[in-house]
């Protein structure tokens, strides 16, 4: 399945609870970053013994992320491929290669 | 374009750089939330006068995410689309129509 | 040297450069979240080798907690001690002891 | 009251529980995160209409950093009044007043 089919359907959801007037991009912003938290909390004092909290908070954070790239008229695919251009232009392999360094100490 | 395709040109990125040996649950978990906050940061103070920051920082996110979802041997559109459902029921139309009311103070 | 004293620097230094415009309550709680995240961010990959980058992140969170805690018209301490004993309540010695359970499953 | 006797009551709260064996500076760093996160939740679909909630999301990012701060063997006042010296000298009176431009780009 593609992305266009899981917006459609989310836009679905959040117009029958007219809720787009909740959604400008900074509020969709706060609420990947809450999102995430939520996530990371998963792994807060280590890791978990089993995956199913891991996946439904994920999911959040894509559904908010889905949403944010909907509303700037952009596919998440191609979002994700635009920047892996400019993120492999700076760090080479040759550079980077088993490094876990940042770009600019490279 | 699918999300297989997106993940496997990102897996290609991984995999030439050898960083798959950073990219524990946990670390992409954090790594999330990192880049969460830098997609806030763009609206620090604000909204921003253009949208290609938040295009960028948005792209960011949804790597981590793609990465993670890839970990866990699942789809970024099946975790949407399963977790939309248990929301929906936590949110009936009825109840949640044009509030931003948490669904255990509705 | 109590926050007091700090406070009263921090304003002087906001003051002085005519920021408290931006300073409402909203934009110090998002930048307490993107300071945050800086800091989780040296220990994205692991632990990191010296302590002097975790001090300055942190730094950067605290002075925007001890803004928000003046805006609120609260000294940071008595903000922490009041919470403690909502806290020392819901976490019984008896009870969660040796345990990172979160207090509504103990 | 200083920061002295706040850290004191915490750590005889934490050493009670016998929690200290999960307060990595790691795991204290992802908790800030998380916990900053909840503060920027009260604000998740615009302000909140009482201060209540802020006060006690904050208490506990605060929580947190003060924890963090002594496993560093550092004053949250110090630790903040260092940073400050930093940041004026990256942000000079006549550049930066008036303006919530980056250092980077003043």
């Amino acid at each position: 399945m593609g992305s266009e089919e899981v917006i459609a359907k989310l836009k679905e959801f959040v117009a029958s609870r007219d809720w787009d007037q909740f959604h400008t991009q900074e509020n969709l912003a706060k609420s990947i970053s809450i999102e995430a938290a939520e996530l990371l909390e998963v792994f807060q004092w280590g890791s978990p013994s089993n995956s199913e909290a891991i996946k439904e908070e994920l999911a959040d954070v894509l559904t908010y992320c889905f949403l944010l790239a909907n509303k700037l008229g952009e596919s998440p695919e191609r979002l994700i491929l635009e920047k892996l251009e400019l993120t492999s232009a700076k760090y080479p392999v040759e550079k980077s290669k088993g490094s876990s360094v940042k770009y600019d100490q490279l």
